[in-house]
């Protein structure tokens, strides 16, 4: 059975969504009998994949389908719990790739929370109730506010360490001193410490931002969520945009919804998502784009794109390259990318361009192989061409195919390529792309608004070859062929270094840095061998760890 | 047989230097037969960490014997190769934690090339004059200018995805991209061709700074020579300063340098490095410094810490716990503290306190537990009180111990503290320390020149903790014990992300990075099992990969 990573509230197995004006209330309540795979109990609040799932489609709904929502309030619905953070029952039985693959995506919906409140007006506050341990203080940590209960037993602690000697990975240890800015010492201490910290020294640690006691929770909230909404610029009521269901099709070999198609060429080891241009123009306005909702072009292709990308990061494990088309009408695209950066004061039109942002950074820290091919008929233009700037090499055909009649691909680069998309490490794509040529960014800056042919393009270093149609089928074959035969370990090692040159964020460091160190642990037999922690955990045996330093 | 980091030019298997003025050159000789271990034939100036303890001990002596040196010349012996990388018998070999600090080692030593430049006034010339593959590539991107000769067969490659399944891991990505600012999707075809790249390509790519046929390469290297050493802020003679062999003792338990001291702990798994304030007051001035030169103490203590270093990596790996300890005269130590900052303009004085800065980051990065503990005797203060602030934890006593009439424990800070010695992100450990908490760092400077007793030390934020005599030993026993019972793999992850928030550099970069994935990397079965690449290489049988991807 693939992993679904679509939901909506009225099926939300661990979470519950209410609502009060601007505030809006996402309540963790795991049903522990509702694991995503049999054989663990998700208790005490503890997650799997699936209540990650949920989380996510919430902080999505949120931002579309309730623009009056300026404060989020993230707490448990269980008494004396938080959250127990990721289930270490099912860690012990992941397969590598599926811990892996789990911790990325739990990654980036905490980035998304933590986006919200910079990027959407909508401010996330988590109230500890009780526990949270682990990944359940990660949670908390990708909060604005956290407020922690005063009442002698409510903690906030990353025990991973010392219990399950694998790491605080989902971006624990990075929020802790480079988020909260924890001295280093005092968040060595706290992160041995099992038991983690209580009270009025987990502020003065700087590890949450006040304690209140029980007692008046309720109206500290209040008050919290009234500040934080005051300085929101999100609008005071709707309409919101309803997230319809997707209109997805799969069958052997393709994957289609209404403007992407994916097509899977198993003994290829390939996967080609074609990304297809809006029938229509760009609406007449913003109000007119909201009341297009969810068939507005650059959001239902942006939801497509995601959801591809997730599905094929968990249920196509062995396609190692992902190839990236586009086709239609280039006036179309570009008339949608002006209309984005026209309206991008709205709220609506500002999700969208968020959404777009988070997507393709979901590309860009995706271990595949992103190869970019501008055919003709493609559409590459704006925003829309930031998926050729993701690809760890981009081609573009030059002339036309014998017998095709489609235009030759032409590469036009908008306002949009500079800055309204920036990558994890903080710049755009193409700023990256020419770290050691300044001069060369400001020339392709001077091709704002030209169709620029594949020659033309590969002057300016915009892709990395241009062919004819008399090598282009060779090329690309060959060049593919030899992909799929290196080791995915190693092209996975290389890509995430290529990548991200030039500035670190918190971003980059959490799936750069602190994710490369625990994909390493999670190899280690002192955490996943059959005598490690991971898997003597909960059985009152001690693990019996091999006391070499590497 | 323990790894002796120790040698000298005379017993150099792999390396001729050369002196002609303000030129040195050091060439690459490998001799095949002389391997650090049995089991491989060290072909084609193929290296292992005994070709590396030479080049480290070369550069060593080119900076602290030979003032004069303004420019080394960086080439090969050896017709039509200049050097064909790691050995990959030796890597195949090689236990998982001998690869890893192997790569440490070789890093540390790139980076020391590359601060010979930046901070010495003695600049590396690479001359490319035949394959330079993989790590070989690697030492040439160290360098500050690189001739490739253009005679068609000579070439840089890194050819490790290719035909290893493991990564260029001795900086190779970050360099390609983030020093020598390669676009990365050149980058990405560069890293996966075999037969790597020469001629004009290799310079239009930034990849090298230029080609030169080999009749002229001569003549070329005189004049970019002639023109790094003119830039050079370097004396024109001498005298230098002799790296006298090091007065070194070893026996059951311990070993013993005239300023430091190691006790080693089996049974509990700790070495405490005692590091011993100097016999006499600071010399008149830097003339009488470098007249004492080996015996200068600043010099003398920096050289036995950077092999003691070094001898627990390689030798003692079980050791999980380092405690750093110091002992003697506070008034001696300011004395040399305050000599260093006054004659930092002196050639010798600045190598001295370049020596330090690598030193410490040596510290910073070492996979091992740090715990600093000022007891009464103690003398950390000014540079000495660096290795308290690269610990994961500082202790400080308070008060003087029953029956012990060595004084109380007291922390000077100085000038030094605050920008002499930064770590690899750049900045000083205490502005690392207090990133969130800037004010802290601001008091932390008016207290220059104060005594800070433990209970001020903990006050101001500069210890962990101060106990007295009352809780000292079961505190800290208590805390090494824990400590020990921990895994040492999600340790060293731990280690590694909370000891550099703030800024990234290249430094952090290839240590915090690009090593995390090459750790991984060689855990995993495609590149280090069995039938895995590193086991195949130069069987003529393929490697059959596990297509997952991760």
């Amino acid at each position: 059975m693939p992993i679904d990573f679509q939901t909506s509230p009225e099926r939300y197995r661990h979470w519950r969504l209410t609502f009060d004006g601007p505030v809006a209330t996402l309540a963790m309540d795991v049903d522990e009998t509702a694991g995503l795979f049999p054989g663990y109990e998700l208790k005490l609040n503890s997650y799997d994949l699936g209540v990650d799932i949920e989380l996510y489609d919430a902080t999505q709904r949120l931002r579309f389908e309730h623009p009056e929502v300026k404060v989020v309030l993230l707490r448990s619905a269980k008494e004396r719990v938080f959250c127990a953070g990721a289930n270490i029952r099912m860690l012990s039985k992941a397969t590598h790739a599926h811990k892996v693959n789990f911790c990325k995506f739990t990654n980036e919906t905490r980035n998304s929370i933590e986006a919200a409140g910079a990027e959407s007006g909508q401010a996330y506050v988590c109230a500890v109730n009780g526990t949270a341990a682990g990944g359940g203080y990660e949670l908390a940590l990708a909060a604005d506010h956290i407020v922690l209960v005063d009442d002698g037993t409510a903690s906030v602690s990353l025990p991973e360490v010392p219990l399950l000697a694998v790491l605080p990975g989902t971006g624990g240890l990075t929020r802790v001193v480079d988020k909260r800015k924890v001295r280093r010492d005092l968040a060595d201490v706290f992160c041995t410490l099992e038991e983690g910290m209580r009270g009025a020294k987990a502020v003065k640690w700087r590890l949450v931002d006040e304690t209140v006691p029980n007692t008046k929770l309720e109206a500290r909230l209040a008050e919290i969520a009234a500040d934080f909404a005051a300085r929101s610029d999100r609008p005071d009521s709707g309409p919101g945009v309803a997230l319809t269901p997707l209109a997805r099709e799969a069958g052997e070999g393709f994957v289609r919804y209404p403007h992407l198609t994916i097509d899977l060429d198993r003994a290829g080891r390939t996967a080609t998502i074609t990304l297809q241009a809006p029938e229509d123009t760009a609406p007449a306005d913003a109000v007119a784009a909201t009341a297009q909702g969810a068939a507005f072009w650059p959001l239902a292709l942006a939801r497509a794109l995601d959801d591809a990308i997730l599905h094929l990061r968990a249920n196509e494990p062995e396609l190692g390259v992902l190839i990236v088309k586009s086709q239609g009408a280039l006036d179309r695209v570009l008339a949608h990318d002006e209309f984005l950066r026209v309206h991008a004061g709205h709220w609506f039109i500002r999700e969208v361009i968020g959404y777009w942002k988070r997507t393709l950074k979901r590309l860009d820290v995706t271990s595949r192989t992103i190869i970019a091919l501008a055919e003709p008929g493609s559409c590459f233009a704006g925003f829309l061409a930031e998926p050729m700037f993701a690809a760890d090499r981009d081609l573009m055909f030059v002339g036309q195919r014998d017998g095709d009649n489609r235009p030759e691909a032409k590469l036009l680069l908008t306002e949009s390529n500079f800055g309204l998309l920036p990558m994890p490490n903080g710049i755009s794509r193409l700023e990256t792309r020419f770290l050691g040529e300044p001069e060369t960014l400001e020339a392709a800056r001077s091709m704002i608004g030209e169709e620029l042919d594949g020659e033309a393009a590969e002057e300016a270093g915009l892709v990395t070859f241009a062919h004819d149609d008399i090598d282009w089928d060779d090329e690309v074959r060959i060049m593919i062929e030899e992909r799929a035969s290196f080791s995915p370990d190693s092209l996975t090692g290389l890509e995430a270094n290529l990548r991200f040159a030039g500035p670190e964020t918190m971003e980059t460091k959490i799936f750069g840095r602190l994710s490369a160190w625990q994909n390493w642990i999670f190899q280690r037999p002192n955490a996943a061998g059959e005598a490690g922690a991971l898997k003597k955990y909960g059985t009152g045996a001690r693990p019996d760890y091999d006391q070499e330093r590497v």
